[in-house]
């Protein structure tokens, strides 16, 4: 693995997701020794943070942890640029110089949602691949998540259910989130067997690129009909960029609203907004601490294949 | 050792504190290899923060530190809240979360001195306690600060003196402080052979869960007579919780107060406001850094005990 | 090594730039193993934050990282003040507790550009130096940042140009920045072969501590005739402390202004603000990444020869 930016990066998702499971099982074999994992952050992070901080320990690699505008300097994004303004240093000269002291960057950034266009371009990731020169790991861009999607897939295996029927669900929220997590989600669980339903109140369409050739209902109730897994999210409107339509009926996920399930799981990124995203109920009986500890394991076999195709080349 | 939330954690107080003693003369033992120390920080802290990390290298523990506000999410604390406003993760959520990536687990929390009643009841520290299913070491609560404390007796035990007679004093301070440095000495230090006296003006009354038994005077003056160690620290009323009614008498350590101790050393628990709390010539004829350097081995023995427990299990 | 806060810290400037070349091509050597190394930051750090702790991770030391005043608490500098305003911890204190806590310590300071005689005492690195107990290491103070400068006297060694003309040239930038890089590189040049020149314009004259003895010009294309390299950067006036004078011509180095020179290097310590201080063009053929680079290489050589001396002792 070259880089890890999203699931195109990867040859085989289902060895991937096989070797996450070998990972789990065995003992870590210390190959990042002597090798610096660099982890920048442009906004908050608790799972991923500490998952790939993890990850990367385990491994033996040294870690280098900055939180980039309050740490360092603030960024500019713009070529061109007379830097005359609050931007302290371009984002190629960061990229390149951070490459230069780590052996394998990750990088967290966050979608405006002002711009399509913007967020979808992934300047800030994509700058980082472009000038760092190192391996790049994304820990969530504007428009994709795959460290959690691959942790999502390993989770959902370990099920062992022959073409488990999943159900993507928005949920309300009470901000404007981005569309990461289920773009992301939407890129790998269609590479597996499972019958995939996307089910969200009408205005909240997805980019096309991420739901082409998948159902979409607008009605939960019948979606969630025999579900094995229910992958709830929130997102803005993605074809009417960043706003967030009135919804009439509450999609809040409930105890009931399972019961139309195949026994079915509910599953979450976390964070969580408890009885906002779904009951109390619900998410006592869930697997969303599966999913997170799966985060480890997922960062831990990514960071495993980057290194040894370093140490290959 | 299960967890080091209280004095009530430990089997043999006595014993602890001759272990630090035995544990700062020895070479470090890395038990810890392999395991992962998480610290997460609700306030600020520095000694705290740099001793239980360095205790936790010492050992060769991996650290990974977190603010938890900054780095993070914001933290909701009642249980069954709709989570519709700020806070953007339950407590339970992100404890659980946390103790999947770690093997211990430091937490700083503060008292937010508005009601006695949740203070008390210690719900961030609980929190952690309940739901992360790894063992907790309390690196400073809303009501208690044992690791201090653990220094605090070893600090005294080293002065070799029988029966010590060890005055605890309120003095002044700009801010409303907790009472948990205090509320948390005199748990430990009444497990010893000491004579210990509290003094305060009148109306900062502690919790009688922690002086009963003890002799509290408010001649600050008469208190300090023939005193071997001469214990300071400010905080604001319990039983008018989080008042600080106005105080007549200048309460601040000069050294004219304390020419009436006997040979008297002068601690505080730092930081500390010079020329408030005390003087500068006290401050700097006082033992404070001897406590502060007996943070590192009283943190590395509890981290020790803690390890060891583990691995028996 | 003793310490290093400024080139008076070392013996043989040569020899040291030598060290740094030979380091950099060497494999790791885990001299620092068992050690503790402090990084303490009262202001925002990119490249040095990054590659101090690279260095110390490179030697195996342990790190504790540290943004002391949103990590721990506010700090007064003042001697003898009563501490009932802001400040939480007095300087001293905090220098002589870090120093029980860690074997080195790093400390990043600023200018306060507000009265020359408070920034050249260096109250802050100086009180660490005075009551830390251990080696300290400048990652930046008020008026020198010898790290910067070890690096970019290697990157010139690197260039194996005999006699280099060095031009140091002012250039424009929205805020008020201190003399810090500009005064410590000159330290270090001047211990060199090299033919120095700095160029300014009236009104920006620099400390003559460091000038004494230089060329000072203030007709930039003249001074920039010939030049092998051209160190470019901001300051504000000493002369008029912390004041930035209007300035007519344009100052910003070009490509047209380049062609004077004899095919010389742009150098400058990043960040850089694109097409103020420099254009596009001159930064993407420059050399500024040699010298970030070289942090790495030079923090590393300056923190084994303080182990070295640490062993020894």
């Amino acid at each position: 693995m070259k880089q890890f930016i999203s699931v195109d990066d990867v040859d085989n998702v289902g060895q991937l997701v096989d070797d996450v499971i070998q990972v789990k099982s065995a003992a870590n074999n210390k190959i990042g020794e002597g090798l610096t994992m660099g982890l920048l952050f442009f906004n908050p992070s608790l799972r991923t943070r500490m998952s790939i901080q993890k990850a990367a320990q385990n491994l033996g690699m040294d870690t280098i942890v900055l939180n980039i505008n309050d740490d360092g300097w603030k960024i500019e994004l713009e070529d061109g640029t007379v830097m005359d303004q609050g931007a302290q240093e371009h984002i190629k000269d960061a990229a390149r110089v951070i490459g230069l002291y780590c052996d394998i960057l990750g990088v967290r950034s966050f979608a405006s949602l002002k711009e399509a266009k913007t967020d979808y371009s992934e300047k800030v990731i994509q700058s980082f691949v472009d000038y760092a020169g190192v391996p790049v790991v994304s820990l969530e861009s504007a428009t994709l998540h795959p460290l959690q999607s691959l942790a999502d897939l390993v989770t959902i295996k370990e099920f062992k259910i022959d073409k488990p029927k999943v159900v993507v669900t928005w949920a309300p929220h009470p901000r404007v989130l981005p569309q990461a997590v289920t773009n992301s989600f939407l890129q790998w669980i269609r590479q597996t067997d499972a019958e995939v339903i996307v089910t969200h109140p009408v205005g909240y369409d997805l980019n096309e690129v991420f739901t082409s050739g998948i159902k979409i209902q607008n009605d939960q109730d019948e979606a969630l009909v025999d579900a094995d897994f229910v992958y709830t999210k929130n997102w803005s409107s993605y074809s009417n960029y960043g706003q967030t339509p009135s919804v009439e009926k509450n999609w809040m996920i409930t105890s009931e609203k399972m019961l139309k399930t195949r026994n079915g799981k509910f599953m979450h990124c976390l964070p969580i907004r408890r009885n906002v995203i779904a009951t109390d109920e619900v998410i006592d009986s869930s697997i969303v601490y599966k999913q997170a500890e799966n985060r480890i394991w997922s960062a831990q076999t990514v960071l495993r294949n980057i290194i040894m195709k370093l140490k290959d080349a």
